[in-house]
């Protein structure tokens, strides 16, 4: 990559969206394809999308995000790999989003350079100031409330939890855990950058309409 | 890495010795710890280690790779990933195994570049030739005869379909499955660079002793 070409990637890098963020999760899909998901999702007005596989071989998530990038790329929206910084380099994906027990910040920085954004699972105030010293381009803030789509994470740090990372960093915050139509306008009006939601849109009868919905929420919420 | 970095790098990686290739298997380590017997294994004459692990966060995975990185580097003896190519970039491993459900090869390739060996499971020879052409590194051969270790694996290949492969490649073959110290013999005098087995050292009483001796009737089998 010549000096012109990382400095282009960078900008684009910068210029995410991550307002309503889609994290995929196949198990929740009712049968429906997670491409099919993404794509009403988007037309819907969702920002930026992470693919989520846990119980699938390297090839079949790798040929899955393949998929997804050329269907995201035709519509302009960025796509953030969860966990696996080999499946990210594979597919040329903008990002990768890692958990407390993935691949630590400091070596996965080392083998995306700049090439890929890097996004932390922050659980705690400690967690959110270390990504950021760390070098992370954005916090994944969660759980904000319980959720039944993840059963192996923290306490729910719930509004206030929410304020006081707000608080205590600079990056771009997107809120996760329990979101949905009736509280992602509280998450923007704290200060968040975006929600992400799994199930409200992942779930939905119309994912499409989910979308937009959650989507006008969100920019009332942004309104003075 | 410039391009004197580069030469060495090729050079040492064109060096292993594939005589005999441990794979590691937690699971049937029967209570012992993965750097336990990777080291009495080296200690009786494995000369290459593959570490594989299916059941544990990648961070895990991580530390436990850097934990036998370490011992094997002190022993001089090459550390092999399985599958997980960005696992084997955080501890700099010397290489990646990839089967046919891993990564494809030519994204592993653009992944690595030269910086790193890529092995290949071939389970035919149209797998072989394939793997040949992407610029394979090695084969494993499998697998060579029914085996308790992995239930979806393909026919078991028999003597004479390792004699089948060997005429068709050029690549430095490595047979695994079902191999014990009855049969790595015959492996060798077909033509395989090196044996690789689980069970019979990681669930041997003595694995020190089971390398050992399997070592002992390899080089046997080697002399004219």
């Amino acid at each position: 990559m010549d000096a012109g070409c990382r400095i282009t990637q960078t900008m684009r890098l910068r210029d995410i969206d991550y307002t309503l963020y889609l994290v995929t999760d196949r198990g929740l899909s009712r049968g429906r394809s997670t491409a099919e998901i993404v794509e009403a999702a988007v037309h819907g007005g969702a920002t930026c999308v992470q693919l989520r596989e846990k119980d699938c071989t390297t090839r079949e998530f790798v040929e899955q995000a393949r998929a997804i990038r050329d269907r995201l790329q035709a519509l302009n929206t960025p796509l953030i790999i969860n966990d696996r910084i080999d499946v990210a380099l594979a597919v040329k994906a903008d990002g990768v989003h890692l958990g407390q027990s993935d691949m630590p910040l400091e070596l996965a920085r080392a083998i995306v350079a700049d090439t890929m954004l890097i996004g932390i699972s922050a659980e705690s105030i400690r967690d959110a100031v270390e990504a950021e010293k760390g070098g992370a381009d954005y916090l994944g803030v969660s759980p904000i409330y319980a959720t039944p789509t993840k059963t192996d994470t923290a306490p729910p740090l719930g509004l206030e939890g929410l304020r006081q990372i707000r608080a205590a960093v600079n990056l771009p915050l997107v809120g996760i855990g329990g979101l949905n139509h009736d509280n992602v306008g509280d998450v923007i009006r704290i200060g968040a950058e975006g929600v992400a939601v799994v199930t409200a849109i992942v779930a939905a009868d119309d994912p499409e309409q989910a979308a937009r919905s959650l989507r006008s929420v969100i920019e009332k919420a942004r309104q003075p």
